[in-house]
Formats: C-alpha cells, structure tokens, sequence
C-alpha cells in the first residue's frame, strides 16, 4: 500500500460548499501513479513502447465531504494483477481527524496505441507482483 | 429517460489521446440535471431550501474511448427512487456511429446544509415519482 | 465572427456559487476550435501533420459572474494571424439577458512536435486568411 | 513571496501530450491561497464574513510546456494591493531543471454575496499590507 497526501484545491469544490465528486477519481490516479512508480512501472516508459492502460471499470462510495483546504491522505493498493488487468483499491482519509471520506476501486486494461488488448510484457509484471504479494 | 447531447472538449483529453475517465461523471450529471429539470426539479429551488442531494455512490463501466470532437448522447434514468435517495442509470453513446462508451450509474441522497439525512419534500417527490413510473 | 452556446456545468460552479475563473479559458477554447473547424482547419488534421499549436498567452477580463445553468454566447474572432502564430479575442455573453460577462484573447503559435517554431502551411494559412480578412 | 510545490497530474494533460493551458490558473490560485494563509487571511473566514473575492482580470505568458509528473514550483508575490484590490504575480518553474515555464498576474476586487464592491476590513488589510511592503 501506498499513500499520498493532496490538499483539496478551491477549484475542486462546488457551489455545494464540497469538493466535487468527480476529483476522487483523479485523486485515486495520483496514488496509482504513485504506486506504480514504487513499483518501478513509469506511465512514460509503458508509453514510449506503446502500451497503454485505459480504465475499463471505476467505483466510489463517499462516506462524508471533502472540504477546501483539507488535507487527503489517499491510499492505494493493488488488489487484483494479472498480465491483462490490474485494480486497484483505494481510501481517501481526511489527515485532520482520521474521517474516512470515500473508497473506491479502479480497473486498467492493457492495450496498445489502437486499442488491441496485449498482455503485460513481464519486465513489468514482475515488478507489480511483488508488490502485489505483499500486500495483506 | 433524457437524452442530452455534448461535445468532447480538447481539455477533457489526457495524453493517452482519448477523453479522460473522470469527465464520464461530469456528463452523467449534465444528463442528471436535465432529467431533473424536465421533471420540475431545479437544483437551485432545492439549494434555496437548504436541500443538498450530495452523491454517495458511482460507478461507470467504460466500453470505448471517447475522442476530441465526438458528439456524445448522454441518456439518463431514474432506476429507484424513494424520499431519501434517487438513483440514476446512465448510457454514453457516440452519435456517429452509435458505439455505447460507456454505461454508469450513481445515488444521490439528500440532506439539509448541515448534512443531515432528510425526506425529499412530496412536492418535488412526486414530480420525480411521475416520471419514475413512467420508466420502462 | 463564430459564436458557439454552452450552458455552465455544475461541476464549472465553486464554493463562491458562481463558475471558477479558470473555465473561461475552456469556453473560449471551445469558440476557437469552432472558428477553426469552420475555415476548414481540424485540429486533428494539424496534429497528424505533426503541427502542434501550443497557446503562448491569454488573457481574460471578468465582467460579471457565469452561474450554473447560464447559457452562455461564446463569441470568437481572429483579430491577429500570419504565418507563425494566431491571435482570437473572445467575449462571453449570457443569454438570458444580454450582460457581457467577460473579454479575452489567445495567441498560439505552430510547432512541430519536438516544439521548434515552423510557419502554417499555406493550405492551411489561406483557409484562415479569408476568414481574417472578413472580420470587421 | 511564497512557493507552493505541485505535481502535474495526468488528468491535467491534453492531447497534445503537455498540462492544458487553464491549469496555470488552478496552479496560482494555490499559490495564492497558500500566501494569504501566510498573512494571516483565511478564505473560509472572509467567506464566513460574507465577504468575497472574484477575479476580475488574469493574464499568463507561457514560455515552455508543463509536462506529466513534473514537479513545479509555482511562486507568487503580491503586486499591488488596496483595500479595494489585490493583485497578484506569478511564476512557474520546473524544479528538474529551473526552466521557468511560465509568468501570470490576477486580479481579485472585494465584494459582499450580492457582489456589492466593498472595502477590505482593516482587520484583514494590515495583514496583507505588511507582507505587501516587505516585497521588494
């Protein structure tokens, strides 16, 4: 599992007073990236070979607000990897007071640049497995 | 069911060419909007009141890419509603060739400014509940 | 002169209740794109030439606030171009009542990929050229 | 002047592999939050007061592109200040490499909800002032 820490930006609120539902999608994205990037899996190599990952499913269940200002500590984790797919399960927490905001759930496929499905070439799979299998 | 119909904006692409996973949510809830407003539920009343209708849960199955430029039907409809919460169904389909992009669907519940839970008032329910019985 | 009609998004609005600042510069790409389209200049044309078009300076005066569910006139015209670089100035009226709601302009300027600055191809200059010249 | 350090998002990229235009205004308005935090001058008190704060006029030169998971660091000083205006100056610099990738200014006026031009509480002004003439 991984975390990063955003501030919820006055941008991401509405005319509700709250931050928009539709930021904790990019929220989770930023702690895949991250993830990822422990994992030594970077979105631009993957690119430059011309492999890319669209999301195929996404889910969110919000428990309480995120408000302007605060602080989010976004949590991620794999959940499921095989060489054609990878979810992720995510928590956004709110740093202040421990409130669980929201939790979600990601799935990528792998493509290439026209959309056909490949399979994950391995010096990456590998990679991902191992943080995988550490995870509880 | 609406139907409401937009462009694919540039700013709503990523670099991976196509449009980003978050904005389904955004089209969902144009689409939302407008159902509500054909049925004479306007957001703006209801905010007058001290009635919010924060989202509690998504999700978007995505099928294909959404390009720049791509006119974008957006269909919306009530799949279960009570006086705590409403539930909404939701196609994206491309018009040009009619490609379903994706299938979605979210809760909103509704609460006063203070965020708690509430009975939506029978004056606007039963304009909703008209147009919910009418679904096939 | 090309007008282009949006109605402000929800997710446009912020905690202040009115549309953030940062959208006009997403209307007034909406106008340009529009503008383009109709001199008979697609962007996707440009880009598989590998022209790239970066924006190089904006500016945007704000007249009075965009709210949710305005329709807005999104109006766009050249007032600069030659062969390195395109200048629009931009005026954002709503509909209801004819209030200005804000100014801007945009320069861009044609690269190739890598970023080196290249001149627009004639067939493509030309078809903007007539437009310009019968801007008042 | 303060500095706020932020990632370019994936999401705040375009198709044309680089950070959309609009998100240099997202971008100061973080810088600008965090300086007023620094007076002193807390958004959610003034709102809390009725007191609000649009832009009235923004501007951004840009000089080099802003590109996926670079790190920035977005400096922001205030320019001129009146109990009737703020106005703020901005710069963006990749952190890698100290290329400045861009410059802007904003304008923000004092209004009450009704939009009603007022004058900045001295409460809130003096702090602003002091760090104004401490700029060189």
């Amino acid at each position: 599992m991984i975390t990063v820490r955003e501030k919820v930006r006055f941008v991401e609120t509405d005319m509700m007073g709250v931050a928009h539902h539709s930021n904790h999608f990019r929220w989770f994205e930023m702690a895949r990236v991250e993830y990822l990037r422990q994992a030594g899996v970077l979105l631009l190599d993957l690119m430059a070979q011309d492999i890319v990952f669209p999301i195929t499913e996404v889910s969110c269940q919000y428990k309480a607000s995120a408000k302007f200002d605060d602080w989010l500590l976004i949590e991620a984790k794999l959940v499921d990897l095989s060489r054609a797919k990878m979810v992720f399960g995510y928590q956004i927490i709110r740093e202040s007071d421990h409130t669980l905001l929201a939790t979600g759930r990601t799935q990528n496929v792998f493509t290439d640049g026209s959309g056909r499905i490949i399979r994950l070439p391995l010096e990456y799979y590998n990679k991902l497995h191992v943080l995988f299998t550490s995870e509880d």
